[in-house]
């Protein structure tokens, strides 16, 4: 893992490039480091002046007294590979880089942001940027940033970081949060990510003893496994990730793409990955709000059960309707629990869920009752979170709520949140006692029905990952004898790659293949069959006419290979032919289509969806990284549209989803173990039957090492 | 319309139920009326006291001496109904029912809610509520209200409305307004409706000249076609109505059950309603917040065409995601735009679009060629509303920008608005000038893309009622000759169903119709065919066997016959079979089912889906309530996931669109005006050819006038 320790905590800091003019980004950041009592050494360098603020000037890096941990340029473009050849003669470990002018802008750009790279690379100096805002270490003052960065207000020192490709957009995502009284660790945007990137910065957040959460914002990462793995780290060591993805549309890829000339990465991969690592997705600024305090205790509920209570009905139907859209279920509760709280609340309210406190009850004097009512509900089995509406409650009554709340959170492990939408100056009072109990106050009740929903889904990934742990595939090798040779030289059919899949354990129907010299008098299997041309030049075969389905009898089927050769040879005249295959028509099953792409990005990735021209009409497809386990599988499965048809809907038999999801758990382990060979595998269709599944076809396209 | 004038502007209220228990809703009236100088008459009512706060206490409604244009009810529910009795005494024309107790509460509750309205009816008196926190009249100080509506902060006077089932969460929704500035004219919560109801007062609003937009909270209307009206009434005078449905899930529709009691009527149907009125859905407090100051200017953008322009690439990206997703269009900007811009635009900028004004560009040095660059923009005829990022911008840079803005903004009709999140300190000079201009500011890109969706989608409606009227089919009568004898008489077969549906221009294939004695020598069409069993007595014919397709020769149609007759005669014994129909089997066209439900609430209400077991798995469907013109039958079936199908995707023949609209038109015509006899319809399934339509099965519900 990269070291940063000296980048965000430089004993030393010289910043090239000040200026009389304070509005230039290296006079910004001197002179926020001047303003915020830095405690390390702060070197402005620019040869025309003696002394800047009040400090020493110096006219290079290079006369520079004493040891340098980082140096920052604010120079335009054009001046910076002589200041970055400069610090690695000195042995400078971390230079920042604020100025624009490199990649972004095109061919000359790209050139000299490489030739500054090199020059880097080759003194042993890291780089952050170019072309950003910098960064702020809030709890060490650090300020090696500009613009807004170094504006008021002033970021308290909290627990969370903030990762960002765009400084501006980034950091509105910080004042957002500092609004709400969020406190910050680093705040780092990271522009052209020349060296360091995004991911390398959140890798090495999960090791500060001082960051608790981390915020991201980026457009794309270049390497989707490295974010595979950092995401997995950070469930692993307890600390959330809430990212947003910018770019994630055309329009929005468009964008990104002329904003800082990178490629953004397929949307569906990105979001397979958040589900696989617990990576919380935000896309709105009042998530990272929301959320940051919805986790902040670290309280997640073992269930969707949830319960509302509160002196609004309408809150709680707005809830009701919130929640079920992120998977809650406002339970039934047990009689015990209603017989509880029949002695604490008003006749004219409601015992059920959501439970009706009736308007006025949150009041000094219903405080006991109130303490009650809630260990009533926090008891109930079926209860694994609650929300409880103060909506327009005032002064007084938020605050006997909120010291009753107080004192019974303190006994459970289940979250519960607030909503409250009463003006700051009635809920002050009430908000210091909630926050000091780590109680989250939301501000609509739908937002407190999303946040619980970050909270059950981060629970549930947390619980697949150790179920996936426990059924590893690890011990499985996929590395059969002879495949690798097959793979690495052969082209192949339809034959060779159903092959292959079969030894790894897919079954396919069986299939009679017939050579040239056998046509005239074909081998009958059982009709209906399906016939296909074998020609490892064609791997469409549809698109020219060499496939007949439903051929019912001996007479179509002679009819059929006479069709087939036909077509093939008018639409593909120089295809090699090699046979026919004839295949059972599968009748029973459902029809899917299974696969693995290999993506530059992410690796291999495979895709299930429903098949027929639904799969890209209706889009019903799923995809996950490779490899994973079964619950994975059993996720990715239930995500489609489809689900309801394998599940039997509307009176239809029920099909063998576990057999389709072990077929997509194997399918992942050899594409990952082969991803070197594998370029794209096809299994369509795939057919899931009552029991088991069948493929009916296969095409595994193999690709050079580049 | 009902005329509430002396209800919202009482010239003297009386106040029953006063106590010296200030914490009490009728004591919490009238110290609010005191303290806010209400201009009439007060008169507190308890025969215990002689005075109240410094009034005059009265001992009944009748001792008071003068008249009383309102009486507000604060004593328990059992206490209410000679109250009122005695209100109709004395001519009072409303009464404002605070307390609970009523229908909400179970069955003596709603038998009481009856006995009260009753007496009300009889004396001529209008009744708010039941179970309601009561309204506020802004402007005029009038406080028949208690709770969260008598205290700390008082609303300013402005031009909003809001109408609310729920008192305590839609105060949230005044309050989140209030917040940001926004004034309000009347705050009204309906509770109960035993008498007056949402849609009345909504109505009355439309005509109120200081309302000029209304926010509603609903969980269910029992007259949805009075909703529909005041919709279309409130696009015609140009207030918009922003309403938030409660109980739109499983869940909240369950909760809204438990809370008034009230039924809260399908969803889908009411989403039908609002792209049909151009009512705009809210579904976070934030949506209220953003789209009241997005709708204030009442500019709206003539295409999806939108630039953003900034000083944050991220912002631009967020702006693009979210706008893709709302239907806005980021758009190419013409040659001419990117030279104009090329002059003011800092090179290491973009003049496309986003166009990247580069950091730091919002400023007072700038002012001159911001002006430039914002002209250029909004006279770009591709481009028809515009989003200005001043993101993190600080406060001269911000209000730089705002004043050119306010200057550009009066030379154009094409709506601008801004995001900034600045903190408020930084922005409030901005602010003011924006305020003053009238160029809403929304706190992230993502919002204001949601806002410019809702203008666009609000003036696509107001051009398709437009395009709907011009084409309107009042012309045409469906009351055809004979048509309602048949209509009001008959049990309608398949036969009968095609015939009727037939004659108001929906075409079905030619049926052979079998009678029982002819079944041994079918007469043989062209086959393939369908052959499917009449009975009236058995209106689901797959459920019993009763249908066979793919009927190839005459053979198969002889063994199909049989197999229907055995069927229907095991599963359905009772029956009474007149005979077979035999119809040609459509093969080259795509399956859909059409059909009309009469809902209790919509009335008769048109449904369009992909047909198939696609249907329901995928819920493929889209509605309208009838009767519609073409523009919104296209729009119906724009919707669709299928649509891309019947537009020919993956290489497939395009399939008339239009037809099928015009079916759905002349469906929803013939519905309305049967309403009275006809339950539900069915074409299932409606074949749509490469040249139009084709039903080939068909059934009429028919149903009493109850």
């Amino acid at each position: 893992m990269n070291d940063f320790t000296q980048l965000f905590d430089p004993r030393a800091i010289a910043v090239v490039g000040v200026s009389e003019d304070l509005s230039r980004p290296s006079s910004q950041s001197v002179c926020a480091l001047i303003k915020n009592d830095y405690a390390g050494a702060i070197y402005p360098i620019n040869p025309k002046y003696e002394a800047f603020e009040g400090l020493p000037c110096f006219s290079s890096v290079l006369a520079v007294p004493g040891e340098i941990d980082l140096v920052v340029i604010g120079v335009p473009a054009k001046g910076v590979l002589p200041i970055v050849q400069e610090c690695a003669s000195k042995g400078v470990p971390f230079v920042l880089i604020l100025s624009g002018g490199f990649r972004e802008t095109g061919e000359s750009g790209i050139a000299l942001e490489k030739a500054v790279l090199q020059a880097a690379k080759a003194g042993g100096v890291r780089i952050l940027g170019p072309n950003c805002l910098g960064f702020v270490n809030v709890h060490a003052n650090v300020f090696a940033a500009f613009g807004s960065m170094t504006r008021p207000p002033q970021l308290v020192a909290g627990g969370v970081s903030l990762v960002t490709q765009s400084g501006g957009f980034g950091y509105s995502i910080a004042l957002s949060c500092a609004e709400q009284g969020i406190g910050f660790r680093h705040v780092i945007a990271t522009g052209n990510e020349s060296d360091i990137n995004s991911v390398h910065l959140v890798e090495a957040l999960l090791a500060d003893a001082l960051t608790s959460s981390i915020v991201v914002y980026i457009e794309g990462v270049h390497d989707g496994r490295a974010l595979l793995e950092v995401g997995r780290q950070a469930m692993k060591v307890g600390k959330p990730i809430f990212l947003w993805k910018g770019g994630v549309t055309e329009q929005g890829a468009k964008a990104a793409a002329s904003h800082t000339a990178s490629m953004t990465g397929r949307y569906d991969f990105y979001q397979a990955l958040f589900k696989q690592t617990g990576i919380v997705e935000i896309q709105e600024l009042s998530d990272a709000v929301d959320f940051l305090q919805a986790f902040a205790p670290r309280k997640f509920p073992n269930s969707n059960g949830v319960a509302v209570m509160g002196v609004s009905g309408g809150s709680a139907i707005v809830f009701a309707d919130a929640g079920e859209r992120v998977g809650l279920n406002v339970v039934e509760l047990q009689e015990s629990t209603q017989t509880k709280l029949s002695l604490v609340v008003p006749h004219m309210g409601a015992v059920h869920n959501p439970i009706d406190l009736t308007a006025g009850y949150f009041s000094m004097a219903n405080q006991e009752k109130l303490e009650k009512a809630l260990h009533a509900v926090l008891e109930d089995p079926q209860v694994d979170s609650l929300c409880v509406n103060l909506a327009t409650t005032g002064k007084s009554g938020s605050l006997a709520a909120a010291q009753v709340l107080a004192r019974v959170s303190q006994t459970t492990v289940k979250p519960i949140m607030i909503f409250s939408s009463a003006p700051k100056e009635e809920f002050s009072n009430a908000q210091t006692v909630l926050a000091q109990a780590g109680i989250p106050v939301l501000s609509s009740p739908s937002r407190v029905a999303r946040a619980m929903g970050a909270l059950l889904r981060y629970r549930q990934c947390q619980e697949r990952m150790r179920m996936d742990e426990d059924n590893a595939y690890s011990s499985l090798s996929f590395k059969l004898e002879g495949l690798d040779a097959l793979l690495a030289q052969e082209l192949l059919t339809e034959v060779s790659s159903k092959s292959i899949l079969s030894r790894i354990g897919i079954p396919f129907g069986e299939d009679v293949v017939l050579g040239l010299q056998e046509l005239a008098s074909p081998a009958a299997p059982s009709y209906p069959v399906v016939v296909k041309v074998i020609s490892q030049d064609i791997p469409h075969k549809t698109e020219v006419g060499g496939v007949k389905v439903g051929v019912g009898s001996a007479k179509e089927l002679s009819q059929a290979i006479q069709d087939i050769l036909t077509s093939v040879g008018q639409r593909a005249p120089k295809a090699r032919v090699e046979g026919l295959l004839i295949s059972p028509m599968i009748q029973d099953g459902f029809e899917m289509i299974v696969g693995v792409i290999k993506d530059q990005v992410f690796g291999p990735v495979v895709v299930v969806g429903a098949g027929g021209i639904y799969t890209e009409v209706l889009s019903d497809l799923s995809c996950r990284l490779a490899p994973f386990g079964t619950q994975t599988a059993m996720e990715m499965i239930a995500e489609l549209k489809c689900f309801a048809i394998l599940q039997g809907a509307r009176g239809r038999q029920s099909l063998d989803v576990p057999a389709l999801a072990n077929a997509l758990v194997l399918l992942s382990h050899f594409a990952f173990e082969h991803q070197e060979h594998i370029v794209e595998i096809d299994i369509n269709p795939l057919f899931v039957l009552p029991k088991g599944v069948v493929g009916a076809d296969a095409l595994i396209v193999l690709g050079g090492q580049d």
